[in-house]
């Protein structure tokens, strides 16, 4: 089987793609809509959504140098999470719980890389 | 809520990403190593991963523009499952399998833009 | 050498990473900051920028399967070009005339495909 | 104007997109015709490219995060240009040399951001 056998990377990678799903979906069918399209916000949900998608990839191509990434992707998704919890809004709250699990998860695959980073 | 109530294309966004998260992973941990690497084949995988998530992308922002993708979305997924096809490898075979649904799964998202398409 | 021989190909790839990264620099360093953020307008725009990627890519792989996306692309543009025209800024009718050209183009580079099509 | 005015920033950019526009055309249309096919050499040069775009886009987009992935970007670029210097092949000396740039560019721009990473 090609999949992974690692439990944990595995789970990194639903995390990530589901932060990034839910980045996507939120920012284009509910924020835009209403009024959370400062371009700081904007700007942070599409970070948000591209360096998951790339931690999740380096992951699935089961890469050497994931970590590096995964150690950007865990930055990134805590902005985001400090974006969405600024909003009175109890979809941007359970969009910033998803984004602080991703940061949690990355910061976990970075971490086995490199003691120094 | 944002996420979409539509439950045909949240199918058919679901095939997209099953299907390129299929071709990634299959790729890199499984057809490089097993010498399913002839630049034809390596490519059409490659193509697959890119619009099943255009196309996936494209039906999670709602955008009417969504069946131009899906429609090259259906064309590129049943040319790789053509090539997968053509190995004699259940794994191969596995990933045909996905292509195919996620193909007519397009095709259907695409149907309702042009009937001359 | 790999590059890309064919002179109207390799011009068509210039033109898709022109269209994306004017739309990208377009939309997070001016739209968002000058109030051109309705939801229609910020999502075409990443429309295009997604499509005009897979564009260039499909022809830089030299992918037998690349007017298909190609045709995708010529659509996407012109729809962005008739977001990006509706505004009375020049900013926005610049980018609104590289949409122009760059789904001129795409629908050349599908033409060769099908007749049928 | 919506153009980046910061030439250092500006230049950093050029960099990611020449070495992703490098790796992947020479990827398809050289490495795989040529042998040079290896699960590691085709792995990394993917992960340059998706690494390249995504620092390239932060950067375009005037991120405030950008210098986390560019740190992640340079590493990736080393990487990848070790892989492409171990052959034989004026091509591939060429695509490291690219690499090397880029990663060279990349680690300046993340420099800026900690001085502890």
């Amino acid at each position: 089987m090609h999949h992974h056998t690692d439990p944990a990377m595995h789970k990194a990678i639903e995390l990530c793609w589901s932060c990034r799903d839910t980045c996507q979906s939120l920012l284009f069918t509910y924020c835009l809509q209403h009024g959370h399209n400062a371009p700081d916000h904007v700007r942070i949900m599409v970070d948000c959504i591209e360096i998951c998608q790339a931690s999740a990839d380096f992951m699935t191509r089961n890469s050497p140098l994931h970590a590096a990434v995964c150690r950007a992707c865990a930055q990134v998704c805590d902005a985001c999470a400090n974006s969405c919890e600024a909003f009175d809004d109890p979809e941007m709250k359970s969009c910033a719980e998803i984004c602080r699990r991703c940061a949690e998860s990355c910061r976990k695959m970075a971490g086995g890389m490199s003691a120094a980073a």
